[in-house]
């Protein structure tokens, strides 16, 4: 099973906290150490739709490269893959939404015309040697339209692919999805189109997140987006979760006998450290349970060892 | 699918704020108006062990009867079980552990010690008329044991319903099951023990409770317990959350295209009610979008609404 890790972008460009560029650079390390091998840096969209991913182009420079490390952004147009390139990024995500409304709403384009500029985008990275991932969202429900036809995101992938998209990552937005849902869109791409060119990013809104990525697995799919922490508040309904968590991703696939090559420990030291900086609690069950572990087993650790009071009277 | 709701027993006795007797009729009240059939109202064990439910009598002296809907109560022995007699109660509940290390710790005898008392308890139960149903701690993981012999499982339910306990409820305690073996546990259960028999009792401490709901609603289970809001933060991992949130079940279940007979408005209002009681912000992600849904709709019709010097200038 392969994991593709969104928190530092799809997760922090919805959290109110604004997180210093050395820090988002730490993160993506902490990520690397525990296992992650393809990480989604930043977005290179304007700062002001995106304040909180404002500094793309020093992250970008600055965030380590490992050998086996593939590290990543989201680029909205040709400005953006500029961006990309000058920050020596191998790869760039690309969106487009299945919902014509949303499209609108989000980028004030039709799908049709989002297509025209993503084929430029997706070419020019392309003819630099980058590699190029593909998000088609709202593919489970549109907050404006409702139901989405799935023959519009089998032709919207087929595009993608069609352009050099290696892979294809279909969102649940905004986490409506329900795993008979997963299973049918699933069962219906893979009728023309690889397992391997598809990936799932559920959102985990109403807590079926999880529920949908067994669909998904039991559907075939072996690539999962997920963000650690499950960092993203969802700007539709505030306090409510947004990104599936990593965490909680990892523990389920592992304990079904699957390899994610990640360590939860170490993941859990990088949430840690994420959940000071954005100041809220992050809802990750597996980080919570693991945090609350922690502090049970260092209080146990803190009692056993002798006081600084008594070791001086000895 | 059948939903049995245990918040007001197995939520409660695992928050830390006491719930006023009058709350607690109310809160059941609310839980039928929400469609809810079968609501577990307490548990009838000494004040000593769970002084949050320290007011079993009179919570089950006062909550409301209706037709259609089965009040129950845990009971221990053949004490507890006088109480609910004496409560007139038509249901009771009772619970082994399938580990012998989880029995030691948790009641001080060992699981054949333990059947013997229940053996009494279901047939002087039965001799009142009052129907049993039994709950089997620990099935897909132990503190102290770790791995359970799906066997004992096997044999302890099989005991139960020799005793005529109408249906046998399968716990994972402490939320370690992951849907592979979820499907495994039930199909080994179904080779001797019809699906009507058999209920699933999910915690949800690292997130995958829903995701072994689906695998037991694919291996053929069709009822499911749960907890209102996600009532029940874990005494292992605090912070963390404990029971399966009903809303949540409910959410998915109902996508899936599965009746429930639950009205998730009406639901969210019992659980924003118990939020208020217990202090704390509950699990249930369905219930924090909808709760975020509906504060956002409030302040859209405040601003909507002309104020009252803007009505009084007129």
């Amino acid at each position: 099973m392969s994991i593709y890790e969104v928190g530092l972008r799809d997760g922090l460009q919805n959290e109110a906290a604004f997180i210093p560029t050395a820090e988002k650079v730490r993160l993506a390390s902490m990520l690397a150490d525990a296992g992650l091998r393809r990480i989604e840096l930043t977005s290179f969209v304007s700062p002001r739709w995106i304040p909180q991913l404002a500094d793309h182009a020093e992250v970008t420079r600055d965030a380590e490269r490992r050998p086996g490390v593939t590290l990543s952004a989201l680029v909205p147009n040709l400005k953006g893959l500029e961006g990309a390139k000058e920050g020596r990024l191998e790869e760039v995500a690309i969106f487009l939404s299945a919902s014509e409304a949303h499209s609108k709403k989000n980028i004030n384009k039709s799908i049709a015309e989002a297509l025209e500029t993503l084929t430029e985008v997706a070419h020019a990275a392309r003819a630099e040697g980058m590699r190029v991932r593909g998000y088609v969202s709202t593919v489970f429900g549109c907050p404006y339209e409702g139901k989405v036809d799935v023959e519009r995101v089998v032709d919207i992938t087929e595009q993608f692919l069609a352009m050099g998209v290696y892979e294809v990552s279909l969102g649940d937005t905004i986490g409506v999805a329900n795993p008979r849902q997963v299973s049918k869109v699933v069962a219906r791409l893979l009728k023309q189109i690889s397992a391997d060119k598809l990936a799932l990013h559920m959102h985990d809104t109403r807590g079926v997140a999880l529920a949908n990525v067994l669909a998904g697995v039991d559907a075939g799919i072996h690539t999962f987006d997920s963000a650690f922490g499950g960092l993203g508040g969802c700007p539709y309904a505030p306090g409510a979760s947004g990104n599936l968590a990593t965490e909680d991703l990892v523990f389920m696939l592992s304990e079904m006998g699957y390899e994610t090559g990640v360590d939860l420990d170490k993941l859990v030291d990088a949430t840690m450290h994420v959940a000071e900086l954005v100041g809220r609690p992050l809802p990750s069950k597996v980080f919570q349970a693991e945090t609350a572990q922690r502090r049970k087993d260092e209080e146990k650790a803190a009692k056993a060892r002798p006081s600084v009071a008594s070791r001086a009277a000895r």
